[in-house]
């Protein structure tokens, strides 16, 4: 059974959907493990992972919009505002969604259904560098 | 360590929550894996799991309910509306609920508190077949 | 490759988001293993895990009163009310955060961002003994 780490810088340019599947799948081939568990965790409060269709553009648009009015950036009274009127609402919208994501490795790839991709979900307004943490298992 | 991997599938019959823990408790058995971790993925974005209460089926039907409310299949305009009403809000349900979920094995079974079930929740109207994939690992 | 598990009790008084990253960091001690992954896992379905901001705990106060208002005790009528008004709101929160977190561990510590803590969300109103189990895989 082996193990294997990488820590991935994501670079964001305010709030959208970055698909990291390609990045998430060059770790699992720099691991040389072909059948395990890929744990992906993202160190920030502010930002998240989500797994979703990777087909239609509409739908993370959709994803978006729906976020955008369940946990609305004004006309809320928020106590903690001093980082900005997005800051708060990125907490909420991390806490809906996901800080990890576990998928199977089989035959030396992410196992994930044919309409399945992963996404980093950057809520905030302006660029940020993300780290995304991979811990691989298996052999 | 031994790893054991199984794909199960799961006949749904439309909107409804499907208590899949006996089929994932035969895949743990399959394994003959006594102490480890049992990850449960779904590979659909319009299905998803949770885990909850398994007695009064009243719980289930207030979830369904609750969700019907917060994220409907009318009145919202839609960009990606062409797979059907009912297609996006499963998306977006499947984003508020999980794509997996990882259960810790002790004594060669699911450690799941007393009230505890893992559901696969169908949020398409129509029947689907399901693909869920398990990875086991352990001793 | 080694393997270690645990049951640790939090003591909750009523709705309160109680950080238990110390209480895993122990159990991750204790478990001697520095490099792997950290499942931890609440065996209830009326109290959740979220891992969230540390600093500011008016992020925590906000978070509270979102959820307070996303699923509301009264003005629903929920089938499952036998067990108190505060009951079905609890289960529908819990499935909308999480029951179990997966962390990296690496130098023998949990690796989390800068402003990242781990939270048991009690939602019941009422105080509760809450079982979390960890396991713990790696070298």
């Amino acid at each position: 059974m082996k193990m294997y780490q990488e820590i991935v810088a994501i670079k964001t340019s305010g709030k959208c959907l970055h698909k990291i599947t390609p990045q998430v799948m060059t770790v699992v081939k720099n691991s040389g493990i072909q059948t395990g568990i890929c744990s992906v965790f993202i160190l920030h409060t502010s930002a998240s992972l989500i797994i979703q269709e990777n087909a239609d553009p509409d739908v993370l648009a959709d994803l978006s919009n729906f976020f955008s009015k369940l946990v609305p950036e004004n006309g809320v009274d928020y106590l903690h505002s001093a980082e900005g009127a997005d800051d708060m609402p990125s907490h909420i919208r991390s806490i809906l969604t996901s800080t990890s994501e576990n998928i199977i490795i089989r035959n030396g790839k992410l196992l994930l259904g044919t309409w399945q991709g992963l996404y980093l979900w950057e809520h905030r307004s302006r660029s940020n560098l993300r780290q995304v943490a991979i811990h691989i298992q298996g052999e």
